[in-house]
């Protein structure tokens, strides 16, 4: 196991320390997020350590879906939800605040108090012409 | 391929309609969003039609997060990006609003006028004991 000394989401996920666990295989474990932003509110954390999805292991990448999924489908049924969102933030810049890769599962519900603004998107203002040209940069990723 | 007559992505996915396209394989079309929430904001959509995670095909759901690591790579060099979200929406109390699946590459910059408040999490204030008992129902799900 690849793992950090000081790193929390390590000891979460592999035990270390007591947490609200909700599964765990041989390379992740879902436990309940202790801050949540709605009822059901949970994180998928791989075992080894990786700070995001930049350097997110072959083995998880490929099995990360497959088991957000089934958790989705698992947690919208046991909890009654009317909708989820699954969201992973890379970097302080985009709101990740452990630095320990993690999957946001956020189940939603029509009359939550607290949705209004929860995860809003806001408009960048960007144009047309300035889209075409990240296109482009875009593309010659691949 | 597995299309609805009357869906905009499958459309885009497909090549019906002309659109900023990034990047297409077998399964997914890569698309720049129309209305993006900040620079380089883009869209990975499959080409045969879901409408959400919880109908998302398996091979599709292996897929997913693969091509999303690559593009996220790609992009935060591309675009110097300080971090990046990814962001899948199910069902409208979700903020779903085109219900044909698709993953949100959000990449985001320190200094962006609009940050504050774009994608914010806001705590749903539910007691530790009402985490506990959610955290029970859900690890029955496995």
């Amino acid at each position: 196991m690849k793992t950090k000394d000081d790193c929390i989401f390590c000891k979460l996920a592999n035990g270390e320390i007591p947490t609200n666990k909700i599964y765990e295989d041989e390379r992740f474990t879902v436990i309940m997020d202790a801050n949540p932003v709605s009822r059901g509110h949970s994180l998928i954390i791989p075992k080894n350590h990786y700070e995001n999805v930049f350097e997110l292991g072959d083995e998880e990448v490929a099995a990360v879906y497959p088991l957000a999924k089934r958790l989705a489908t698992g947690m919208k049924e046991a909890l009654s939800a009317d909708g989820l969102n699954i969201l992973q933030n890379n970097g302080a810049a985009a709101g990740q605040s452990v630095f320990h890769f993690h999957m946001h599962l956020i189940p939603r519900y029509e009359q939550a108090e607290n949705n209004a603004g929860l995860l809003e998107f806001r408009s960048a203002g960007i144009s047309d012409e300035e889209i075409q040209e990240i296109c482009k940069k875009l593309g010659a990723i691949f």
